[in-house]
């Protein structure tokens, strides 16, 4: 682990070794607040938008107009995450510059590292909510208006952090960037098979999350015969079992990773389950096909059940695929494997604004989200190398 | 609803109409000063033992040595129940008291009212917890050590509230009881069908309760491959299932109505669920059987995902059948239905050292456990009707 890193390490880690970094938790204010001494200590000129995103500019003089390349990733984790999933990209970008600075080497335009507000939409249902924003694929409205786990909404959550929720929208540094190029712990193991430490992203897999609320009615446990039930649990089991069928056949992705069973109580039937579906696949088709018919089988459950469904999309996300001038470029340079992610990122937000790129770092286990996802102190150098060549080339 | 009920209605009531009444928290706490402000208003003698449980005791002059009468039921109540499961029989016990005050009625043994701590076991996981500790049919070095969700054990919950937890254990009073009565509102419809106010109990099911710990490997929900996956929700799901179906062809119940999914991120596959499995059956040989086949179709399902499971047995509770001469002494007295149960109560505790029988009151929507269960006045006024012709027969 880079010094940088080392910093940061001990902040939201629990004793199992997983991090709680929901967005605008006491967690995250601590790494907004290392990320600003981070900035200061290297005199580079700390930006905030009205969305939360932090962004350190280094401008050196007579270039500060000049079309800007962007860099950085993000702080927030899930619950209970690794300690590489966003804060990787922060810290290798800002050892990649001191590098370039060590060496004197001039740059061209002005460079920033970003630290964008609420990634993982651990929160409040929708990921890269501060890139959404900044870049307006998000109304603002409808962001203030989000709620997380105990209601609050974010533009309460906002202000009650100083900040003002009419602040948020598009934000004026998004048209000064040229390029955006984020570095990212690998999430899975195509850098293992190809045995090399770091790739270059080709797309993102289309993605979208659904929220689906099951409504039964609450009985006794002993007493209610099965025959007269409306127990939610049940098409809530047909969910988790047709989208593991539907994903393993579209050799995609489908999981239920999020449940509340209400009133949760061991001797009564459950009167209402809340449950998220999280699918992705290679391509559009593919997605709105398998969520089609998880959709439809759960639908068909819950009638079966006397049971209420709702199926609600909280987000959707459209395949992206990144610039291929930039990609070519970078994988020529580093010579480095061209590879797909099924994950989502801030690049995915800003590749319908600038050309965007990505460069991933080798994890041995292929773990994410998890506090097993890793990266050797070797290969977390070779991606801050990787970067160093990468803002040469473009600056 | 009775005066005395009315005066309750408002303690832990959420504004959807349910019931939040977990032993021991600040609902349950005010339910016990006003437990004790009742006893003292009549001038019953109030007595609490190292179990929480308090009895209000009725003792004329002459026969406070005799063996006694015990009323009463408890005054908690599940996550999110109804207003009448517990409280009914105290209050019925107190009104029928009051009635035969009224009437001048000689009692000829010391008569007690009862309020059982912790009977629907909603924090500690094991039932009847007051009953059972004060009976020594729970060892108090076990009850101690049990815990809440929120990881709090209950002699550190007991200390908290002022009492000695090293004061549990079997209590003085219950050599005295010759015999207990729980009036209790159904739950269930034999009383509508039988188109009768109040019915007598004939047995309770046989019970059991199982938690169950999946443990799989928590990763990312976009780039884990279904195929690589160990997601502990596969075996819940099959759980449920196999519940749903090994109940129905065995007539009995088997329920799955608390859940808990870690680390709950939407994007993320779970690393660990914890489930309660409450399984009920008319005969402890249904029971066994049914349970067995359950915890054998989790574990085949958990082994081919590669999941661990881990099934603890929380409490069990065999079946009772209630003092019959009792029961038929009851039934006649009252031209009242005889009727079994499949919900366990403080009487099933009671049973096995005290002739016990129960009284049931009509409940029209037989739902149980919910906001949902309800009687009539003229019903809540039959059953304290009953209850003062029980009392005029045994003391």
């Amino acid at each position: 682990m880079t010094h940088l890193l080392h910093e940061i390490a001990n902040v939201g880690r629990a004793a199992d070794g997983s991090y709680h970094r929901l967005a605008w938790d006491d967690a995250t204010m601590t790494l907004r607040a290392w990320f600003a001494r981070t900035a200061q200590s290297r005199a580079m000129r700390l930006e905030e938008d009205g969305n939360g995103n932090q962004i350190a500019w280094l401008e050196c003089a007579g270039v500060v107009d000049a079309p800007a390349l962007l860099l950085g990733s993000h702080l927030d984790s899930v619950p209970g995450g690794g300690a590489f999933d966003g804060p990787l990209g922060i810290t290798s970008a800002f050892a990649a510059l001191d590098r370039l600075r060590e060496r004197g080497a001039p740059l061209t335009r002005p460079v920033g590292v970003a630290n964008f507000a609420d990634e993982e939409g651990g929160r409040f249902g929708v990921a890269c909510l501060g890139s959404r924003l900044a870049t307006g694929s998000l109304p603002p409205s409808a962001a203030r208006e989000l709620t997380d786990d105990d209601g609050a909404t974010l533009a309460q959550i906002l202000q009650s952090r100083g900040l003002d929720p009419q602040a948020m929208g598009p934000a004026a540094w998004v048209p000064r960037v040229a390029m955006f190029v984020e570095l990212h712990i690998e999430q899975g193991r195509y850098l293992v098979d190809a045995d090399a430490p770091v790739g270059v992203a080709s797309a993102i897999w289309p993605h979208a999350r659904h929220r689906i609320e099951f409504l039964g009615e609450g009985n006794h446990a002993g007493t209610t015969p099965i025959s007269v039930r409306h127990d939610p649990m049940i098409p809530l089991a047909a969910l988790v079992i047709s989208a593991r069928d539907a994903a393993a056949e579209a050799e995609a992705r489908a999981t239920v990773g999020k449940v509340s069973v209400s009133p949760g109580s061991a001797n009564a039937i459950a009167s209402r389950v809340e449950a998220w579906l999280d699918v992705r696949a290679p391509d559009d088709a593919t997605l709105s096909a398998m969520a089609d018919r998880i959709v439809a089988q759960v639908t068909c459950s819950s009638e079966a059940e006397g049971v209420e469904v709702c199926v609600v999309r909280e987000s959707s996300t459209p395949a992206v695929v990144f610039d291929e001038t930039l990609r070519d470029r970078m994988a020529n340079l580093l010579d480095a494997p061209v590879i797909p992610t099924a994950a989502g990122h801030d690049a995915g937000v800003l590749a319908a604004h600038v050309p965007t790129g990505m460069l991933f770092v080798r994890n041995p286990t292929g773990v994410s989200h998890a506090p097993g996802e890793w990266a050797s102190d070797a290969d977390i150098e070779a991606g801050v190398d990787a970067l160093v060549r990468v803002i040469k080339e473009l600056t």
